[in-house]
């Protein structure tokens, strides 16, 4: 992805929601990497106290964490995102700091942001923040979330150029008034395999850190690009319903499920585990098809029933890997040594 | 639950998995429960700290965790459940303390468990026990995890009859050679609403502590008794689709899906927050509709949109409390008294 935002000319700042993790922020500052994207103050001030220092709030700017962002705003470069009126004056009242803004655009996900072609109102959200105190306005930004319906890199590289559009077109609009406006884009799907990013200036996906089953499924990455895992032990076996049961469920894994191409719903796929990693492909036939807070049962076929044994770890490569991950609270790397989680400081039952 | 299991001659042991809250176990102490039950031999080494003396560990016995469990079997009096003969070979090797066994027995949910007509293999594992060095066979414990597909209080009825009749049957098959065996249940919607439970020595319901929307869905407990509550402010609002968004997303709630009887599917209900609770209906036509990572977007009508604010917190009721508590890794009484919980102690952004 470094490579990539370099030939594109691109600012990368990665979504550091995925691993919420010092030590893989360690791993992208080593390639250069100055600026990130958080999704929550709180995950900011986590990011600030390990020396990052500017930081892309990419969540309508919550206005029930005022004072977190007043902390950090004092303390790093924060930019903001908004997209209404309501949050231009709250934070016209009570901003202590200066803050970078970037106004949320929708382009297809339907989730948060405005409608491109929502002129009146973008025409007054920009009046408000040109007369600003404290706010510099940046730019747009958007998340084309849409792509996560895509089920393969043609639909992808579609919706993409669909953002593109409408995104260059917006800032075509307003350039003539405002012409330092940037335009900020982040999913990971478009960002692993759209050929170009035309008029874009910054990129922020985050999941490609790890990519997971939906990632592979959408048709973001090949299956070898699956980097987290999660070791379950069996508790027992169900030979006469080929079923095998892990201790490992819903608050391991959260409860995200994937319909593959034959409409089977599971909820991961099953990896044996080989002490420095784990098997190049899936266990065939074989899927953690139910999961209860923390039963996860693994129905697999006759044929491969017999490999499974009591006590056994194996992996799942989860549906999600951001809702493992912070399901979690923690990993370990493949040479033995723990990663910090921004939910890690668990009850650990082996130091009392 | 405490009136009830006096009533009919019950041990409670309370599964303490839902909450995990050394101060909401002494809510039990207080009203003189003295045993309970735990789903991994870490949960058990998290209440003997607290010190609780008599824990059934009500999971397939995971043979990974070898070393917490004789940990925990030194310092307390352990109960574990089998339900194979490797299993029980495995810790006839490895325990170094002495402990209580029960045998699992499947009443119909299909999740763990020999059948309770399987006389062979369940006589092997009788044979095995017998002999068995530091093993104290205590008798059949089941889960009827089957009563979580009821929709009314008939149906749990049905089905907790049915599981009464599979276990005292079985008991009286083995009553001759091993009289002393004891009959282990626990299931939130049998242990509500069940008349009775001939036959049964002990009961384990969990969730019952706080119930939540599936509880009421199934039939287990009235609208009022749900206890567990999400606040999550309001990040945007979007009157055109009738839509808004809250900060509190997959990592706060997993992704437990509810479907009503109309065929709508949500992720929780919808509360206003009145300072000290809640109100005490669900806000009409509205639900949780979609969640990802952080993000909740609600689904309201025409007439109720105009309630929300921005900045304001709502309440979610959840689908299924058990998770959400375990995702929040801690609570709020509504006195404002903070409630820990086994997975706290995460980054706390205002304690530098």
């Amino acid at each position: 992805m470094v490579d990539k935002t370099q030939t594109h000319r691109l600012r990368f700042r990665p979504h550091f929601k995925t691993h919420q993790s010092h030590a893989i922020g360690q791993w992208f500052r080593d390639e250069g990497v100055t600026a990130i994207t958080v999704s929550s103050a709180s995950m900011g001030l986590y990011f600030a106290q390990d020396g990052w220092e500017d930081i892309t709030l990419a969540f309508p700017v919550n206005l029930a964490e005022m004072d977190r962002i007043n902390r950090l705003a004092k303390r790093v470069h924060l930019n903001l995102v908004v997209e209404s009126a309501t949050a231009i004056q709250y934070l016209q009242q009570h901003l202590q700091y200066p803050v970078g803004i970037y106004v949320k655009i929708d382009v297809g996900a339907g989730r948060t942001g405005l409608s491109p072609t929502d002129l009146p109102q973008l025409e007054q959200l920009a009046q408000m923040l040109q007369g600003a105190n404290r706010m510099h306005w940046k730019g747009w930004l958007a998340h084309a979330g849409n792509t996560y319906s895509c089920r393969s890199q043609q639909d992808i590289i579609r919706m993409h150029e669909h953002a593109l559009l409408q995104l260059t077109t917006l800032k075509a609009h307003f350039s003539p008034t405002f012409p330092q406006l940037e335009i900020s884009l982040g999913d990971t799907p478009s960002a692993s395999v759209a050929p170009h990013f035309e008029g874009i200036d910054e990129l922020r996906p985050g999941v490609f850190v790890f990519y997971d089953l939906m990632q592979y499924g959408i048709g973001s990455c090949n299956w070898e690009d699956q980097a987290l895992c999660l070791a379950c032990p069996i508790v027992a076996l169900h030979p006469e319903r080929l079923e095998v049961v892990v201790y490992g469920g819903a608050v391991h894994l959260s409860k995200e499920a994937w319909t593959t191409d034959t409409g089977q719903q599971h909820f991961g796929q099953i990896v044996e585990l080989t002490g420095t990693g784990w098997s190049a492909s899936a266990i065939p036939d074989t899927r953690l098809s139910r999961l209860s807070q923390e039963h996860g049962i693994i129905q697999t076929s006759k044929e491969h029933f017999s490999r499974f044994k009591l006590g056994q770890w194996l992996g799942v490569l989860p549906v999600h890997a951001c809702l493992t991950a912070n399901a979690m609270g923690g990993y370990y790397h493949l040479s033995g040594q723990p990663i910090d989680h921004l939910n890690g400081r668990r009850f650990n039952p082996d130091q009392e």
